[in-house]
């Protein structure tokens, strides 16, 4: 199928500021974002897409000056896709406290007192409803009173479910795939792990590492490599790698047998799992900030409808009563598991809202939400063929330039 | 039930190499053991257990000069416990390589050329059965021709199991509990993680650390919460920790509530499950040697019995045909899952070996092994007892100082 073709990211600027849920504010900021497909006459068919920790507003297409860089769900969105640009205007907006081009703490301080120097781990904490209000901010200036929809996978479907409690008025569908209603304490555990092998790493300097001229490489090498673990499931990662021996498969022997070389000292690499994860926790601290990482990892921590009515996830969920959501999870994902998912479709059916929910039987874990599987794809298809038979007839232009 | 009472190690030393899988060699050495109990006349009623990542020969009892610390596995074995030493003579040694007493890394290296440095990361690469060889030269010096039984959970257990297929004229039963035929690529991408935590960590100093009077405590940290997430069920971690928030149990309050506090940043404990994981990996950085860690996760990776034969189990364990073994698994363990211990099994079956094989609905993971479950404890006492009915009656005096 056709991508959206060539793409360019776009910045909004805003003057006035963003209050956060922490009682800090962003004095101003900028946004960046990408738009695919086009806007009809009655702004009826706007779709965004939020991202989650290591995503950003690149959501489809590709950069005309930078090779291999398709947006992270290029396989769901673009002409004649499950999301289908033909169809639908998509929007991506990176968040701030991300490091992908919205103001971050790689930004300079606005602060006097801070002599220009980048917010570092001054940056406020930042929540999932915080990102919502300012995704809110930026509709509203692209002209869009209500959405069609808001979608979004993991800290993205979280992002998803709270613009159903805070602006329930401005869209029509959520949804929100492989995604929790809060983290459970296994999930904050990874985040705290991931988090302490950054803030201990000798280069964080509290932080301010940008001021020292060094990154905490080592630690965000370590964080993502836990990260990575979570997101794949126990058979992927069997099939995908086993017990294989990586200078067996290097030699053209069979991986599985009498490889084991024990002139490796224990620091070496042997199974080809380690050089895997070696080269993933590489790739992520040459591109990745920490201070963003850690931002991240608590926004996820701290998201929890339920907190303010008493743990009671219905009772949070009756403000969006008559919103329609699609929940979909993935048998193998134990980082957020179908049975997080269908504590939101419980509290969903509690509250007699229009609600489809499907538990794809697919063997990739976490990651499968972003994987091209004919099950989820045919789901979401349906699912937006939907939407889109609700949207009033407009006409409209072709979208994107390779369509 | 009463304790074994006091007890205190014991040191033998060997002079005659020991020969390791790897080609190198331990030109002499020292281990480190403790006994309970007493041998009959006839030896044998010698039970050895063997220990796992983060334990040693201190199996049961207590130490007069040091407060609390009582042995790994004190609640299973004692007068009148599962593992009675009113009938058995039970055996737990420190493998080489480890830092409890036998000679491992923190040891002073006998290559001349290395001038009485410690080995540090020159202490050769140990695999499981290197240490059922070093173990089966102490039981013989003991007198011990045959034991009634070798137990082991966990790595532990891969020890047990390997004691069958090394030695299995030197054993009658095996008791592997919680353990694997090998590591899945999920477990050893956890033990991946935790030795780049450690050998990234700039004290590491290529394992030479003791060299420059430092400590990678901040990689054994790291370490040591990985380890940990992967030992409790998440259940449990549930039930214990939840999203119960820190300060507001301190404040007497609820802890899930309204207790979040946006003013702590993002490096600070908010979540009770993270002072709980920093604390553990704190206590143990105190007092566990980083190379040892490297070593010990190693053996885990390499352990494969199956290697040998083309991946085929079952012809593994041919030659323990005559053997009896008792396995047992615990339903949360998501580290060496139930379906782990059946692959054993099977193996077992498939060459009409007697094998009793317990799962127990516990729910506290891979911990569940060193706890007081009754199921679990009463499989445990039951096959024991079997056991002990098996040893021809021979007179026994009371074990241990408080019997």
């Amino acid at each position: 199928m056709a991508s959206v073709g060539l793409v360019s990211p776009q910045r909004m600027h805003f003057d006035q500021p963003l209050a956060l849920q922490s009682g800090a504010q962003l004095t101003d900021y900028t946004l960046v974002y990408e738009t695919y497909g086009q806007l009809n006459s009655t702004a009826s068919n706007a779709v965004l897409v939020c991202h989650a920790l290591n995503a950003s507003h690149h959501v489809a297409g590709d950069y005309a000056d930078q090779p291999r860089s398709t947006g992270w769900w290029d396989n769901l969105v673009g002409p004649g896709k499950p999301l289908d640009t033909n169809r639908f205007f998509v929007i991506g907006i990176n968040n701030p406290g991300s490091c992908f081009g919205s103001t971050g703490p790689m930004d300079v301080n606005p602060d006097p007192a801070k002599n220009g120097q980048p917010y570092g781990s001054d940056f406020p904490v930042v929540t999932v409803e915080d990102w919502v209000d300012a995704q809110a901010r930026l509709i509203e200036r692209l002209g869009i009173r209500q959405l069609a929809a808001v979608l979004g996978g993991s800290l993205g479907g979280m992002q998803a479910l709270a613009w159903t409690l805070r602006y329930p008025e401005r869209l029509r569908h959520c949804v929100a795939v492989a995604t929790a209603p809060n983290l459970s304490a296994q999930n904050i555990a990874f985040n705290e792990v991931a988090r302490r092998a950054i803030v201990t790493d000798p280069d964080f300097h509290g932080g301010h590492y940008q001021a020292h001229g060094v990154l905490p490489k080592r630690g965000l090498r370590v964080a993502r490599m836990i990260g990575h673990i979570t997101y794949l499931s126990d058979d992927s990662m069997e099939a995908k790698f086993g017990r294989r021996i990586r200078q067996a498969e290097a030699a053209g022997l069979p991986g599985e047998a009498d490889g084991v070389d024990f002139s490796y000292s224990t620091q070496d690499i042997e199974f080809q799992i380690e050089s895997y994860l070696r080269h993933q926790g590489d790739k992520f601290s040459e591109y990745f900030d920490a201070n963003t990482y850690l931002l991240i990892t608590r926004a996820l921590d701290y998201f929890d409808p339920a907190r303010a009515h008493g743990g009671d996830l219905a009772a949070a969920f009756a403000v969006a009563r008559d919103k329609k959501f699609l929940l979909v999870s993935f048998t193998t994902d134990w980082r957020f598991s179908p049975a997080r998912s269908r504590e939101i479709v419980k509290a969903l059916v509690d509250n007699k809202v229009d609600v489809s929910y499907a538990e794809i039987d697919a063997p990739h874990g976490h990651d499968a939400f972003l994987l091209e599987d004919p099950r989820y794809h045919g789901v979401m298809r349906a699912y937006f063929d939907r939407i889109s038979s609700e949207v009033p007839a407009t006409p409209l232009k072709a979208a994107g330039g390779a369509a």
